[in-house]
Parts: structure tokens; sequence; C-alpha cells
């Protein structure tokens, strides 16, 4: 059975007026790949209702499972939970045991209408436990909303990631050589990439002080196959008169 | 007139797969504020001839200008210019200035198949100069294709930025103030909003070893709203007894 897909929309202005730099696409990139739901596709988009809830409907219709991050605070531009509401046609309404943790965490007087919002969710959805803040993200369908701040949403995600249906973890295995120069190694590549059809064999330039190369890397859920491609890849750096090493260039 | 409006695709399984932080995204964004086409959209799709052609087709009929990053280099999953020329429907041929200034470039029979697969392009692109790497950039239509390794994308994007009909630039302005609780400025700031409903009021909170807090982001085209709207949350920070600082929070 093929692994089960994940779609990841980063809701937020501030991502795209570049006040802010993303770290949760790679992180959630990584932790998908780990229990086998690869990420095929990021939207980011801003807080604005209606391209929330088309770009949510778009997305939960073409991939096993939609994680979104951002806009669940308590403030009038965290509109993700009742937009996601109004995606799945469901009432957004106080959420029983969010409200509960909410107010017993709050001093009396606290938990206040802004806070009493971050309470309040689809009908339906069950909570994703925020360790880090207590108010939580949740589970509706096939979406999965979580926090913005990278510190919050990674919690919620380790609590989310024990929960889902995985499928086979994706194995990576890499080789770098400096001196090594893409254009000559291409051809070679593309060879060994036509015999392993289910593998993505990626080549990436780097540049570092110590000095630049490229890094040869094989991703695929069977282990062997990217183990005997990276063979393949380690041998032809050879035939090319570098010295592979193996695993990724030191940063 | 309302600013001209752009989309980014970052392309590339490398970022999917959590191999490769981006670090386009926050550059464009700014980069393209301050040239008064902002960001209003980006995806992140993976090296896949469908995706990449569907999805540009869609990209380019809904925003004025989409910038693509990754896929123009030599090896097998480059595949982004030939997939632009399908999306456009056009003969994917060499280009003939790319052409030269590549064989000039390299030496005597360095100029390989694969090399040459960097000066084929859509026919009727203009360069994009890559003053770093030699290998040009397109534009066709309102998409303009770079590369993915940031150095080379922003060099490229320096060049073609000056050739860009833009509208006003975004202007921002910040201020921050540590112990300040979202929760508690919300009902404020949302009233301040709705007074400012053409700028893009942010609230972020921050974690710092110093301490942490909340900072007020105000952006819009219309500088002499941002500096209004910023005295008046200034004003709000102070009411809900804490000091507020102009600007960002150092990091």
């Amino acid at each position: 059975m093929p692994n089960p897909t994940a779609c990841l929309l980063v809701i937020g202005n501030e991502v795209l007026s570049g006040r802010t730099q993303d770290l949760n696409i790679k992180f959630l990139a990584n932790g998908l790949g780990a229990i086998g739901i690869p990420l095929r596709e990021v939207r980011v988009i801003p807080d604005v209702a209606k391209t929330i809830v088309t770009t949510l409907n778009e997305c939960r219709a073409r991939f096993d499972h939609v994680f979104t991050t951002g806009g669940i605070g308590p403030t009038h531009d965290d509109i993700t939970s009742e937009c996601v509401s109004a995606a799945f046609g469901v009432p957004w309404e106080p959420h029983p045991e969010a409200w509960a943790r909410m107010e017993k965490h709050y001093q009396p007087g606290e938990f206040n209408a802004a806070r009493q919002r971050m309470a309040t969710m689809p009908r339906g959805a069950t909570l994703i436990d925020n360790p880090v803040s207590i108010a939580p993200g949740f589970t509706i369908g096939n979406v999965h909303v979580m926090a913005g701040v990278p510190r919050i949403m990674q919690a919620m995600f380790a609590g989310l990631a024990s929960t889902l249906d995985g499928g086979t973890p994706v194995s990576s295995r890499a080789v770098h050589a400096a001196g090594l120069l893409e254009g000559n190694v291409a051809a070679g590549l593309g060879a060994i990439q036509q015999r392993y059809p289910d593998l993505d064999l990626g080549s990436y330039p780097y540049y570092r002080a110590s000095g630049n190369g490229v890094a040869l890397v094989a991703k695929g859920v069977d282990g062997a196959a990217v183990d005997a491609c990276i063979t393949e890849v380690t041998a032809l750096v050879r035939e090319m008169g570098q010295e592979p090493v193996q695993g990724e260039p030191a940063v």
C-alpha cells in the first residue's frame, strides 16, 4: 500500500511579508517523513478568510492529511479555527474540554473573550495537546490544526504524530565530494536514477568555507534500494576522480 | 491603482523532504515588498512535471507575477525549464544568447549535454543574468525562473527587480514590549485594526533569553497610516501597563 500523503498550510501574513523566517516546513517535512506520511506540497497563505477556506477545501480533497500552522492565537488576525469550521460547514462553538483546560489555567477574570476564542472550535474537533501554553490545537476529519510558534507546534506534533496511522518511514542516505561539479556527474547520475525509479535521487551543490562540492542524496521507502543506489553513486563519484565521503557535508 | 501581486513557487524535493531549510521565501518576500509587488502566496512543490505544469498555469492566471526558484541545474531532476515550456505551450529550444554565454565560460569539451540543458529554454524567453555561475534564469510572460541556491537566486533577483514595474513599497513599523500578553492586548488591537482596514496589523509573541513578550507590527503601502497606527498601538501597550519599545525585539 502506498504511503499516505501530507500537505502543509502555513497560515500567516508574517511569513508572506518576510517578517518571519519559517522554520515549520523543515521540521514537519522531517517529522512526517519519519512516520511515513511524506509531505507532498506546502502552501503559504495570508490571514484572509476566503483564501484559507478555499485552500483548505482544495487540499483536504487532494491529500490524505492536511496540517496547518498559525492563526490560532487570541488576536483579530487569528482566524484559522473559524475558517476550518466554515470549510467543513459545521458550527464554530466552545469546545468543553478545551474550555475547561484554559479556564483552569488562567486566574479568575483572565480567561477573557479573546482567550475564549482559542477554546472555540469546529463542532466534532478532537484536541491536540499543548504542553507549552495550554491552548490546544485540534483535528477534524483529515485536517490537523497547530500553532505557528515553532516550539509550541513541535510539542503539539510530538503528541499528534503518535496518533496517526503512518506508512513506511522514508530512508535517506547521502554521499558528498569536494570539487565535484554537477555538470560532470549529471549524465551518470541520471542513468542511476533510471535504475531506481522509485527513489528520489537529488543533487545539491554546497558552498562552504572549507570548499565547494556537491551532495548526492537518495530517499525512498525501500531502505535496501537506497543503500544499493548510494553504493552506485559512490562508485560514480570515484570514477569522476573525486573522493566520496559518506553523509552530508558538515555545516 | 492597487499594487501588482506575486506568487512564489519553490520547486524541489529537497525542501519537501526536510533536507534543505528554505531561505528564499523570506528573502523574496522582503525584496518584493520593497518594490511594491507584495508576495500573496507561496507553494512548495516537488520535481514532478505534471505538478509543476499544473501549478504554474494556475498561479500565472491568478497573480500578476510568478517567481520560481529551483530546478534549473544540469541534473535529471532539474525539469523546471522544460515544464515552463509545456505550461506555455511553446518549444523548448537552445537560447542563442544563453548558449553563447555558457559556451564561452566553459573549457572546450566541458560544455556538455547536461550543461547544454541549462541553455535550453522556452521559445521567447528573455534572460535573467547570473553573475555568480553564468547559467542564466529567464522570464517568459509573467513568470520569472530563478536558481534555487540562495546566493545565485539573490544575485539574479537584484538584476531582475530593476526591470519590473513595481508599485508603492510596503512600509512597516513595529513596537514590542516584554511582559505583554497577546490575550490581554487582543481586544484593543482588534479595535485599532478596524480603524486601519487597509493595513495588516499583526501580533507576534517572542521568546528570548532576555524575556518573553509580544511584537506588534503594522504594514501597508500608506506610510502615514502605518505611523499613525503604531502611535495608537504604542499608547495601547502603555495602557496595558507595559513599556513599549519601538522596533522589533533584538534576536
